[in-house]
């Protein structure tokens, strides 16, 4: 299993000297040995942004990432706000492989973070669900073109 | 969604007067709610026990709990020590449902849990994977019939 | 012993939908209970700001709250950046009390905050220091007219 | 200012083959770095025991590194049961130090421990009451010949 790091409030940390949000590294193989995951994986960093800061660009850089993967079952860990935008675009290019994109309300280092139970239920939609393109968030999945998340409640909900 | 509750590590907890774990609520409630879970769910406890103290009346009363569920994606909370063995005598009566145990190598309570991953991956796993009897642990699944517990490290692992 | 509340770090929190800190209520009694805290106390909220936020008006209310409180132990939660400016202007009116400015680097709610182990400290001086006006950071005590927050470390110093 | 470290339930860990609670290494100075403590200290470990199981023996190495100690401000980290015990131990035998015994009800480790908050009063104690053996527990003080762990709430008391 592939997992792509995008940024996110998933890897938010508090900057003690200013007060603001930062990023820094992932927090996703700490996860992982909390989670005694033993699933083979590889990690990589494709870049640190808040979701509302992704460009098109941006998008692209994932998107040929998953293509050139060697593996078929990937994850995307990515900010709540566009992560439907950037499921699209995967979606264009990709057909035969099992993407999952998933995120955090709360970042993981301020303790009470969703962020463990979304990258459980990613690891496991990874392993199980047909090829496509989905969303997991709220112990839920998501086909990518049947979804978006609800400003209001941070939740996401279906389309129709 | 059913989730029937059996005790287990998960649910464990520090009496600081005695020192001693023991078992009073379950956390499930508590552990959704912090993942944010939006799957509709009907929480219900069986038992609290230590799965080493579990009888084959114990076993019993979860399978036909099992059975007599309206619905057919079920998730057992379950210590993880005898998990494989209350799976068996499940799958001896039940074959058209998605049931998953699954577990914590340390109590929710304590900070530094596996559970709430274990947790968000038999969410999914309930949703995604055919009829059959699995456990969940370490970020993946195994069918009830070719896995144990492996004690020295404290994972599950395939049998062949 | 009196507490009088007053926002800072200590007390900000995480807006999952908007993803800014900003403040509710404060958690000193949720910390106190943790900390299984016996003293007899009364915990007063006067304001919730950021300390660089606070005006010479909010600095006068918290000085004559000092001056009203009829218990002559008092701790006052502050944001780190201005505290010692607070400090100055109670100490223009108040001679006979022992009062303990105190505050915290990282939000008690992120997890692994300063708060708990600062508060501990402020409770331990407010009962056992001389009276006086006093800074309590970094596990140490300072007089109010005698230190300052070092920008780039985030702790507190001597003048000399 | 010196920190002896003899166990207690402070220190105690999870040992998630076995189930069992157990004493590896002190967590003191990971949580002096959490309260970003600039006290100047030296840590050292004079065993790792519940304080139910200590003997005699123990009691006079404890008193007997107090003694031969070049500072005169000491915290003891200590089980809660007999804590009183080993104080009485060391006032046979010390006058010019001010000694503070303190301890926890959850360990650290845990998550939701008294711990933190008790060593940051354990540390403004240390370095504000006079020559002394004191227990710091429950954000108070107690002079060594006047306290008492009620067993049913687990909080240290006044004896008269």
């Amino acid at each position: 299993m592939k997992i792509f790091v995008t940024g996110g409030t998933f890897d938010k940390e508090y900057n003690e000297l200013t007060g603001q949000l930062f990023f820094k590294d992932t927090h996703i193989q700490e996860m992982l040995n909390l989670g005694r995951s033993r699933v083979p994986i590889e990690i990589r960093t494709l870049m640190m942004v808040d979701s509302l800061d992704m460009t098109e660009e941006d998008r692209e850089i994932i998107a040929q990432n998953c293509l050139k993967s060697a593996e078929d079952q990937i994850i995307i860990t990515h900010g709540t706000d566009t992560m439907v935008e950037t499921a699209k675009v995967i979606a264009q290019k990709i057909k035969d492989k099992t993407i999952i994109l998933t995120g955090a309300m709360i970042p993981y280092k301020f303790g009470s973070s969703d962020g463990l139970f979304n990258l459980g239920s990613a690891f496991a939609f990874a392993q199980s669900l047909p090829k496509g393109i989905y969303i997991a968030m709220n112990g839920r999945f998501f086909n990518y073109d049947n979804c978006r998340k609800n400003k209001k409640t941070g939740e996401f909900e279906e389309i129709k």
